[in-house]
């Protein structure tokens, strides 16, 4: 069996997990990673040694599937450019509802023209939590799911909470209170000069933290906060045919761009081997498309 | 929209159960139901009163889907029946390993010569639990994953301690005692004259108890403990791409019965909609396609 090949685009956090995660997978051979510049910081560059990097995927001669791991609202621009040159793509876009599904329309008209895959929000939500929460409403469909993110860092929120006046760094962390409630604990680092009370109000007036309880404080160093451990506790109570009380919980305590870039991989070998041209989100996707090896000696260890 | 055709074959605990999710599916109706005699015991009667109950499936009309509620050790030769004559077939066979994978490779030629599709193994565990299995592998390709079952009744190790010289009737609970390691408590009624201990050393030289911490006790009446409640923890700790210790878990406690049914009916809906002729275990199935709705509504909702 040749091995895929695959490129990351964009070196940032989730990029640099999913070169680590290429290199683990023994179906997979990293073709290159694809940046704005190929000229890279020191750090940067003793992580890449050795590995190709350029600023255009033509380069790295032939590639069955691109990781598109730059920000979440660069998507929408960049999968397409990829799928119409018939290079398979697999993001994870985190806006959950209507944008994501505009994305999934989108991206499955370019791929059938093209005779490309696009695996749209593999990461683990949107994405793997997305496939549990369909699993449990076929098990029991009638009932409650409450999905409970934390404690961890949320990405978005920490943007956000930065990009106000007199906030030099922030983050943001997710408190699970049950239910689907979170609290948002934001550490700030203010800039000189800059007044607590007066940042406390303007993150709190967000509409990204606007519905939460949200409580600001002032800390010396950001980066000695910093931490990508996130967890997820999953709650479905429900009815199963007639039977009611039906109980289901899933728990995962993980690094988060760890486990959004091997998800990334694991999709991106339904992708270029198991999937037609389109896009797919994960509940749409058969799990044992995403293993490698023979399907009898999967089907005989899994099932 | 036409509603689904299903038909639930045999009426005994799974039959039972699947009656109720049929008539619980907003997509489908009741066909009928099919067993070896029509003249049905007084509380049957009572149950099926309205439904058409009948020893030959071509006398019920058109159905699309034939839920197989009968012995595991029935399907083999059932479900060609039904695959032959173009009806959709789910089943629950609950022997792992070889045989699952030899009925799955039967049925799936089966089905692509007489065009139609055969879900196998449409319970918890096999069922659902392998398709978490596949999902947490593609989650963290390296590690273990342990599933622990219980506290419940097993149903084969149930009936192979009844099949025990001087044993009336008998109930084996299986009882988790940790990283997939489980205790079997038997509780036996015993004939009259029957020695517990010869009983007893009968049950543990069965092949079926002989690998686990048996413990057998007489008791006045087993109908009395019975419960149909069960339990799965399911654990993993493991690698994504080159990070350690990503840690899952799955719980649930359930209905045994009731989910394993309701399983059965989501997977008619995958068989008769989604899936092209041919045989089919969970993990080989997008959950998505397990769920009645539009899928815009569903993926806006639910990734």
């Amino acid at each position: 069996m040749k091995a895929l090949r695959i490129a990351v685009v964009s070196y940032g956090n989730i990029g640099r997990f999913a070169v680590e995660a290429v290199r683990a997978a023994p179906d997979m051979e990293l073709a290159g990673v694809v940046r704005r510049s190929a000229a890279l910081p020191p750090q940067e560059a003793q992580e890449l040694a050795g590995i190709p990097v350029v600023t255009d995927v033509g380069a790295l001669g032939k590639v069955d599937v691109a990781l598109l791991c730059g920000p979440t609202r660069s998507i929408p621009d960049t999968a397409p450019q990829y799928l119409a040159r018939g290079i398979h793509t697999v993001d994870s876009f985190d806006i959950h509802g209507e944008q994501l599904w505009q994305l999934r329309s989108g991206l499955d008209a370019v791929g059938k023209q093209h005779g490309s895959v696009a695996v749209v929000s593999a990461g683990w939500d949107p994405g793997s939590d997305s496939l549990l929460r369909t699993l449990l409403l076929a098990m029991a469909p009638k009932g409650l799911t409450y999905t409970n993110f934390g404690p961890g860092m949320s990405m978005g929120h920490s943007v956000c909470a930065k990009s106000k006046p007199g906030v030099k760094d922030a983050l943001s962390m997710t408190i699970p209170t049950g239910t689907g409630v979170h609290r948002r604990m934001v550490y700030v680092e203010l800039a000189p000069g800059a007044d607590l009370a007066q940042v406390t109000a303007a993150i709190k007036a967000d509409e990204y933290f606007a519905h939460d309880d949200t409580r600001v404080f002032a800390v010396p160093s950001v980066d000695e906060l910093k931490d990508m451990g996130h967890g997820v506790l999953m709650e479905r109570k429900g009815v199963s045919g007639a039977t009611h009380n039906q109980l289901f919980e899933f728990r995962m305590t993980i690094n988060n761009p760890a486990l959004t870039s091997q998800i990334m991989v694991s999709c991106a070998r339904a992708a270029a081997l198991r999937l037609a041209p389109g896009a797919y989100t994960l509940p749409e996707i058969a799990p044992m498309d995403l293993l490698p090896g023979d399907r009898g000696t999967l089907i005989k260890e899994l099932v």
